[in-house]
């Protein structure tokens, strides 16, 4: 079994930023994801609000991202972290592939969130064909076709915006009003192939082999059900946090968010986290590296000691 | 009186990142810092982690940034705040040139800190001519003869990186050991050219006209004085918080730092704060990108809440 001084779990911008501090303060750094670094910025078509890198592409602020880790000395590696047990000074990071282990005298969790499905009929039978998360990965597809977009919410809308350019007809239907920043609802409201049903219940996906549509109904006053038609679904509702591998640590909130300090350490010595996974009212590209930069110091900060 | 819904006092990464985040929130904004944006980074060689950049230069850092203000549509001016008054809904900030003020519903204070002083006899004598605390200004001007840097942390240790690559003899005298990065300080270590003094009090810098050495003794052991002859030093030994023109709004520790809570608001309603300037443990260029995100976006909110 191979010993770091530093495992991190996650590559997305507050892992990475993570693993810079770490190795930058002579620590043997492992960084780890089961997808392509980046998290979920990787399907973000166009990021604006964080600086130095002008208005960018999010994979390719990813790929940018992931340049300086190797630059700083961290390793990376393909994996599926599934449990992480802690035996006092070393903490075993277990990996669904080949059975791998890592012994860590610190670890940080950057796992981040992944988004919220609606639970709803027809769902699970048309997810990954009619229905998606992402309309950078799966807009192209729908070029010239009708698309529906559910949710409000500043992804919704600014993936709405990037959709509306491609497809004939958009629809979002969302449970509240817009909510998203409001120069981007206004941008999406002024289009002319958008229509918006807002304070609406999403309940059916219809069609059997190919998806053809959507049922929902007002839920703030009586209506009937209405249907509209369309070939494709996106589904921006938010996102779920995805740290149940360390459930047995209890370091997670009723939500399944972890809970830190300032210092980003978690209540078990020698296991931080960073970024989205945390317990917090707001989820960016720039609070994510902020995070990162603590986590990997105070991480470092902690092997340093135990060395002393 | 020009009327905006928020004035960010103070125009680095923090301030910057705030005055993107509340323009795109369509706050009408406004950025003013008494010097060119980018805050102490403009005096930094090199910043290798921050992610997305690569290694930069630090100004050249700051200029990225600032054009992502202009393209959120924020406005920057050069002034210098003197005082904020704070009537309720609105905000006043006061400026030194031209009795300068705009009202504001929300002011984010991002000024940041400055270099502390030694305050020992011949400093301000020497100060600016012969003492620096900017070895990217002042360094070429030692190029091939003999400096001091006074001071043991990651700016001494970095900026002695950068001065011992020019100087012909560069001595490093600081009051603990070496407490900079472990990688950092092994570099410095191993330069032919530098010796190391550490657990020494600075005495005095000595000569008339012009700088002619520095006199030092050791602090954890009996031990004469001792004088190294240089021609130029460069202090870093700390940072102290800017927000002098705050001290009537009740918002700081007794170090002269501002307390915050996790939105970035200070316990009065409409004043927030980011970066450098916050009571905190860690201050990088991420760190405060971080808190900027966050104070723009809760500052927006807080003005979007007063309109209703």
């Amino acid at each position: 079994m191979e010993t770091y001084d530093v495992v991190i779990v996650g590559a997305g911008p507050a892992g990475m930023t993570a693993a810079v501090y770490a190795a930058r303060a002579n620590m043997k750094t492992l960084l780890l994801d089961s997808l392509a670094p980046g998290g979920n910025i990787v399907n973000t078509n166009e990021i604006a609000n964080y600086l130095g890198v002008g208005t960018i592409n999010g994979a390719e602020l990813a790929i940018k991202m992931f340049e300086q880790t190797g630059e700083a000395g961290a390793e990376f590696d393909y994996k599926t972290v599934v449990d992480i047990e802690d035996t006092g000074r070393d903490k075993i990071v277990v990996c669904q592939e080949d059975d791998a282990r890592y012994a860590a005298r610190a670890v940080i969790i950057a796992t981040g969130t992944k988004p919220r499905r609606l639970g709803i009929p027809g769902e699970d039978a048309h997810a990954g064909a009619g229905i998606s998360w992402c309309a950078i990965c799966d807009g192209a597809q729908y070029r010239g076709r009708d698309v529906v977009v559910i949710g409000g919410g500043n992804s919704a809308v600014e993936e709405s915006l990037y959709l509306a350019s491609i497809v004939r007809k958009l629809t979002v239907i969302t449970m509240f009003d817009l909510t998203a920043d409001p120069s981007a609802c206004d941008k999406l409201r002024a289009m002319p192939n958008v229509s918006i049903y807002p304070w609406q219940d999403v309940l059916e996906f219809l069609g059997k082999a190919k998806l053809e549509g959507v049922r929902f109904r007002p839920n703030r006053e009586e209506g009937e059900p209405r249907v509209v038609t369309c070939d494709g679904v996106f589904e921006y509702i938010g996102l779920e946090p995805t740290a149940g591998f360390c459930k047995n640590l209890g370091i997670r909130d009723e939500r399944g968010c972890i809970l830190v300090d300032a210092t980003m350490a978690t209540k078990r010595p020698g296991i931080f986290a960073a970024g989205d996974i945390l317990a917090k009212q707001l989820r960016q590209v720039a609070t994510a590296c902020g995070d990162g930069a603590l986590a990997g110091h105070f991480a470092a900060a902690y092997v340093e000691k135990l060395r002393q």
